[in-house]
């Protein structure tokens, strides 16, 4: 496609991440000129508050929402569930623009979209690596990068104010085992034209080593494989193609069979079949109810659950109620996988189930069997010098990496004026030899519940939360419309206050009390001295006597009934 | 003292676990003759449910209560509340024994028992490592260890059967700072008598390189204070004395000035000073309303909150909230410990918080400043090869750090028939040839909840995991005694469930199933078909109506009011 001259903004350009800046996940990047929106990655944030019934965490699309016509289309650097998560949300919320994304990513989004009813109905156009894209204010130049996983990218875009460089999630990978290493030309030439600003993945801005390769797994799955006394379960991140396909590989060389087990790994074996990542396995693969049909040593199991959830294959396996696979002595598990934060007590508990089974497991804390899919600092460094911008953003990461990327573009000479540590909701105008930061948006995030998918307000969380922590109390009572005297109750039920054992005489005192508040106020009618507030008087009450008897103030719900 | 004969006992010895076996944290052990029972440590568990309320876990006494006329003493290995912590509920529940324990570990229970009145009540009897205590069935003699903690014993315990040694938590430290190295001919000697039993601490038997010396990180706190340009916060376990005194003998050697900041911190440095392990510090201790006399690049703060505990000292200082501690630019904090698993996202969170103030941050993943109080691989085998026990079991962690210890101690020797990898509430026999499992208590324990330390049933904890899940709906009615018909409501409240924009129709919905079910409940009764269940069909009706809404069963409470 032929570039044609940009059109110049009348207001200065604005680059607004509304999620991925200050965390790790959700990530959403807006570039506004005044004229046309384009908006980079869609993500959600996996929630450590799912006990309180939250599924996840999205971007608040109200920014893009109120400009949805500027919105020209949506870029998805790769595949993974903090970049494409909340796809679904936006288009609900009534953005509706083109989506630009790779052909694996195209895949995951259109699987993630058939959930919500929506795969028919977007305008999904798939780039290849080093395509262009031409808007009337934004050129966008797709660039390939290593990353977790297949067909990430990285974009290059020309804007009328000059070019800007949003490297998405990367590493540097000399054996990716599917695809090239990332070409350092493309950024190289970039940086030769002049990059105004760079927009670069810190998630592992706080390691001191280059990232290992992909390809460095190979040989640890081979002596692994080859050693196995009997059937070997690997548990990895579904998404992860490259290495399902090194198992693939090794396999068919070593004539095992791989059966595969978790709905999201069937997934996406499927769609790398779609595309060719992963081919010629109709010999390789078998069904989970064929295990016991071949020598246990032969076997291999893909399994989903590394990170210890629970409702996962291997969480099955590690309690016995898997109902294909049975582990025993001899069985090998591998965890090729990190422990994501937060998860480390879930999948602690799975490890220990495991060995309990007899099985030997190998995990990071004694066998690292899996590499990040992040850019360390040596990388992060070659990346600022091959682009040398005028401007820094360091992207993707909660503050602290921002702080150590940010650290490490001074060591490569950008000096502290041209670097900007944002997060979201932050406005930055960008001109050609201005980069900073104007404007604030009120930084909301939209909690997510349940199957539904629908929202939760932050006042509904804090009444779970206090739920949760300290039970309920009702009290009833029915009054008499007309003399507005109480003819019925109290009567007082407890939820989650206390053992039954001493429910008994908590619900006598806290019903005496009811009767003594119910007294006064019916003397005060009685004297005509008018109403006092019947339920704030037992809220009040009661919270006190039961932070007298149990140190904590419970949810306290009177309910007076009118008859 | 001078030893005596032991008497035999009729009943083979019993070495029960009630805590710290297949979990870091609680640590108790039984050991029990015909006539006499010791037990070794009485500690508790920090839980990862405080948000239902449950403070902390500790063991179920119930085994030692029935038998607390032949327990001879509570013997604790060292200070730590994993080890000490669940003291006054054990003396709570009836449990009356001399308690037996090194200085510093006294001066701790002391405190400790001072919160639950019990501090005269106790008859507390303090040990000099290599003093020999003498009961009728058992001869304990103690000896040092190293360990993050000062005054960490192991216990050398002979009884008629033969010896066992409990190492409690321990390491080998060339540079403790505070004391001497652990005595190897100490556990030579007394493998060479004959050990038939060695229980060893496990928590560190994944790390592959010898655990690191105490000592090691006073020339990493030297560079670092002398070149501090600010404030320099050190937040560690306020438990580590020999941290505590190399920071004091640094400031000393450098002219700065210490203030505390925390209760627990306060606490032990007071105490530390008590039995001169801290001496000499009135030139360099000062309050921390005085800091503002003196040159900010002078200070040192000693501070609580390493493991991003929301009410501790460094967490309000990362919020701006601490009275007397601004962190600005130029500023240090040091996080001299590990993190805790479970704890990661508190943690990070307060990182990210003191960034943000402008101090620099030094933690785990960017700058060691913390070494582990517990034996890595290379020691723990030292330990197996000091002692070459007939019979060994190891303790103190998870099942896969047990599976592991169990792992080197083949490498040394020892044949799997003499290993024994037990649980909690595993009741292990031994006797002069044999060491196996003949039972296993109902393993249960005990939740804490609240100031007042009251006991919480796991259906309690259910009740609110629920609530705090799903929130709750209450339906209300009244009905007629004589007639069974309902006179008023329903009357529905929604606690929790969804956001209030979505309330109205819900509860309004919610209404009308009630109703349906009155109706139909009420037909019943006129055609004399007796009574169905108005609160059963309720409950069913309305957890269905929720889950096809909302994608979820709430909590449902139907009341039915008499009158």
């Amino acid at each position: 496609m032929k570039s044609t001259a940009l059109k110049p903004s009348k207001t200065p350009l604005k680059v607004i991440p509304i999620g991925g800046l200050g965390e790790i996940g959700m990530n959403c990047m807006i570039l506004e000129a005044d004229e046309e929106i384009l908006v980079i990655d869609c993500g959600l944030l996996f929630s450590d508050l799912d006990h309180f019934g939250v599924e996840f965490i999205i971007p608040d699309f109200t920014y893009l929402r109120d400009r949805k016509d500027k919105i020209k289309g949506i870029f998805l650097t790769h595949g993974h569930e903090d970049h494409i998560g909340a796809l679904g949300f936006a288009l609900k919320s009534g953005i509706d623009a083109p989506i630009y994304c790779s052909t694996f990513t195209s895949l995951l989004v259109r699987e993630r979209l058939k959930e919500y009813d929506l795969n028919d109905k977007v305008d999904m156009r798939v780039f290849k690596m080093g395509d262009q894209i031409q808007f009337k204010q934004f050129k966008v130049t797709t660039a390939s990068v290593n990353h977790s996983i297949v067909d990430a990218a990285a974009l290059i875009i020309d804007t009328s104010v000059g070019k800007i460089i949003h490297t998405g999630d990367f590493k540097i990978d000399p054996v990716p085992f599917i695809g090239t290493e990332l070409d350092r030309n493309v950024f190289k030439k970039a940086g030769d034209e002049g990059v105004l600003l760079l927009l670069s993945d810190s998630t592992n801005a706080e390691q001191h080593e280059h990232s290992m390769s992909e390809g460095g797994i190979y040989p640890k799955f081979e002596q692994l494989l080859a050693a196995a006394e009997g059937l070997v379960v690997i548990s990895m991140f579904a998404s992860n193609v490259a290495r399902m396909s090194q198992i693939f590989t090794l396999a068919k060389k070593m004539k095992k069979k791989i059966a595969v087990c978790g709905r999201s790994m069937n997934q996406n074996i499927a769609l790398a079949q779609e595309i060719k990542y992963i081919h010629d396995v109709q010999d390789v693969l078998v069904n989970l109810d064929e295990l016991k049909n071949y020598p246990r040593n032969e076997l291999i199991v893909l399994s989903t659950g590394c990170q210890g959830e629970y409702r996962a294959a291997l969480a099955r396996m590690s309690i016995g109620e898997d109902k294909n696979i049975t582990l025993q002595q001899g069985d090998l598990v591998l965890m090729s996988s990190k422990m994501i934060p937060g998860n480390e007590r879930a999948i602690s508990k799975v490890i220990n189930e495991l060995f309990k089974r007899g099985a030997k497991v190998l995990y990071e804390s004694v066998h690292e069997l899996h590499v990040s899919g992040h850019a360390c600092q040596p990388e992060l460094k070659e990346m600022l010098k091959l682009v040398r911008p005028k401007f820094f953003i360091p992207i993707h990461g909660e503050y602290r990496h921002l702080v150590h990327h940010a650290d490490l573009a001074r060591e490569t000479g950008i000096t502290d004026d041209r670097i900007q540590i944002v997060t979201n909701g932050s406005v930055v105008e960008l001109t050609p030899d201005s980069c900073k930061v104007t404007d604030k948006l009120e930084e909301t995030r939209v909690l997510i519940e349940g199957r539904e998918g629908s929202e939760m307000t932050k006042l509904v969380l804090k009444d779970r939360r206090k739920l949760g922590e300290t039970g309920v109390v009702f009290t009833l009572m029915v009054r008499n419309k007309e003399s507005r005297l109480i003819i019925s109750g109290p009567e007082v039920i407890l939820k989650g206050i206390v053992n039954e054992a001493q429910e008994g005489w908590l619900i006598e005192e806290a019903k005496n009390i009811v009767k003594k508040i119910v007294e006064e106020y019916e003397s005060n009618i009685n004297r005509g001295e008018g109403e006092s507030d019947l339920q704030e008087d037992v809220r009040v009450e009661l919270r006190r006597f039961f932070n007298q008897n149990l140190g904590k103030k419970p949810v306290v719900v009177p309910i007076v009934l009118e008859m």
